[in-house]
């Protein structure tokens, strides 16, 4: 096994000293086998063998078009509204990390889903399934989190539901939040819209959460702290929706990172999305500590930024508005949309050759969010 | 310890001989203690507990007026149209039961508890928290049932979301379900609404969800099979709105049963219920089991029940059309709304003496949905 201090040691930087030893054993392969008859870690990671199980267990139980469309958040009609509709379980380990706690992660989590159809969330539901003997003063903690997080993305919690499990039948605290929001009129954002030509926008620095989450679990604890990017994104939408409501697609590269959003979007459309990696925007603490863990920023969880794909002709005045916003200083172009290689994330690198952008098959890092 | 097959012998009926004897030390006592530190089971019985968790840590967190409104599912309005909204997470035990399963329960809880404010369920979420080894059999079996009980009930699963914690961290498989849909115009069924004179009727008999689950749980084993009443609910309660959209209040009496339905609606509404004791419907196989089992039919949980309060002038008319739906067939008056002992359920018991029905504190059967 790798003494990882010895690597530190050899050339990483001062601030990313580990504070603690990892414990190696307690890590988690988060996809063991693929082929095999029972669930493992890397069906919840966002990457192929989530999709998998969407593709050959749920989609074809559940039937309906609705589901079809595979978005972040479902579109449907109702009464004449045209709402987004989305839903995410939150089983986050530890419940709180530097920069947010799980109650952030629930309202942002489905809070952004929304956004990215465009939509400004109205309502949001809550259940929580909590572990018998975990303390009130924690659930109390949550509760707080998830409520003044609520409030700063404009969102009311309308509805929720409580379920308490066996000790050692759960773990603590489960969140599962729905939400729904009004999409505004003459917005319609789906992949299949993309064409090429279009630019590749991200609103800020990749890999922070992953990293934020990372540093303070399994023992890992570094210098230097890295918080989570966790925000709600709503405000910087509708920013960029009133430079133009014709945006073609937005992702929040949540689980599986940038490369399971840009992967998503090539494989829905049928192009190919041909990225610049020098110009993807990792900070250095972040670049410091995927080197010594062996993770790809690219494929490691955000919570506050997304990803745009824009009509070329208003991609500088979006990209503008974008850094105008707080949530979107760091914008940035990192890529453009091609006909060759359709379905394909290929990335141009620093030294000038190619390499391919694969979706991952599960995830580096599980219990992410 | 009391041997319960010897109290059997002294006078239970024959088909009531228990097939294996029960590990009464796995039982888990719902409410060890009310003021205490940390979650205990009676926090998810639907009772007291759960109550005081919502009222004191929930709802001051949350805020909101919405979630205030307190009914099984919230009024919400967006884009002009009036929408109910509601959640619940599922972690019933075992997964599978007689009359039907979590994915059955999964629909039909969120569908029933929209139904209660007289909408038609249009759209579901659906999100999966599965434990690291469960079967991938088992969770397309239950994706199976789920998608069945869509259709059957007419509500399209439209977004969903899967997450994996490891081994010992969960419970094979959780999942929680958010629902919107439609309320026709003219209908406002709230407690508030609710007058001295208001008739109570229940759409049949009660306990068979809770009792079907003790069934195949902890070792029990009836000689006789009891079927979850398990079923949507949407179609019986258009039947009655057809009739008049004046009802004032519907309830499905989940967890805490109908004792509990019954006193949130008679706190709410600030008016007191008188229950005839031998009106309430309790099948004859429930009753005995009940009775081994030293539990309360009033507070055994039901899944495909409504309790509805409605306007006296009506009442004939409402319950012929319940009886003539096949989930109504068995309708029938329990009682009514009196002026007298505001706030509480009181039942007219067989010898003519009446008791107070109270609220629970937690459930007699933890993880029933």
């Amino acid at each position: 096994m790798p003494d990882i201090t010895e690597t530190f040691s050899a050339g990483a930087p001062r601030e990313l000293a580990l504070k603690s030893a990892p414990d190696l054993l307690a890590w988690t392969c988060p996809a063991p086998l693929r082929d095999q008859p029972r669930v493992v870690m890397g069906h919840g990671g966002g990457g192929a063998m989530s999709a998998e199980l969407v593709q050959h267990i749920f989609a074809p139980a559940f039937g309906g078009e609705v589901l079809a469309q595979l978005g972040d958040a479902a579109t449907v009609s109702l009464g004449g509204a045209r709402l987004a509709f989305s839903t995410d379980s939150f089983v986050v380990r530890p419940l709180f990390f530097p920069g947010g706690s799980i109650g952030d992660l629930a309202v942002n989590g489905t809070v952004n889903d929304l956004a990215m159809s465009g939509a400004r969330a109205a309502y949001l539901s809550c259940g929580f399934i909590l572990e018998e003997g975990v303390e009130l003063s924690v659930v109390a903690r949550v509760a707080e989190a998830l409520g003044r997080a609520a409030r700063t993305a404009g969102v009311e919690v309308a509805t929720g539901d409580t379920k308490v499990v066996e000790a050692g039948h759960g773990d603590g605290i489960f969140i599962n939040t729905a939400g729904i929001g009004l999409i505004p009129a003459g917005v319609d954002l789906r992949p299949q819209r993309v064409v090429p030509g279009d630019v590749v926008i991200v609103s800020g620095a990749i890999g922070v959460h992953g990293v934020a989450i990372m540093s303070v679990r399994e023992g890992l604890e570094f210098g230097v702290e890295i918080e989570s990017d966790c925000a709600a994104l709503g405000g910087l939408v509708d920013t960029m929706l009133s430079v133009t409501p014709d945006l073609h697609v937005l992702r929040d590269p949540t689980r599986g990172g940038l490369a399971a959003a840009l992967n998503e979007i090539a494989l829905a459309s049928g192009t190919g999305v041909l990225i610049q990696e020098r110009s993807v925007p990792v900070p250095s603490a972040v670049a410091n500590a995927c080197a010594i863990l062996g993770l790809d920023p690219m494929y490691v969880a955000n919570e506050g930024k997304l990803v745009a794909f824009v009509p070329r002709e208003h991609a500088e005045a979006v990209l503008a508005a974008m850094r105008a916003h707080p949530l979107g200083a760091e914008a940035c172009v990192i890529g453009e949309v091609v006909s060759e290689h359709p379905g394909m994330v290929v990335a141009r690198t620093g030294l000038g050759g190619t390499r391919v952008v694969d979706l991952p098959i599960g995830e580096q890092l599980p219990r992410i969010c």
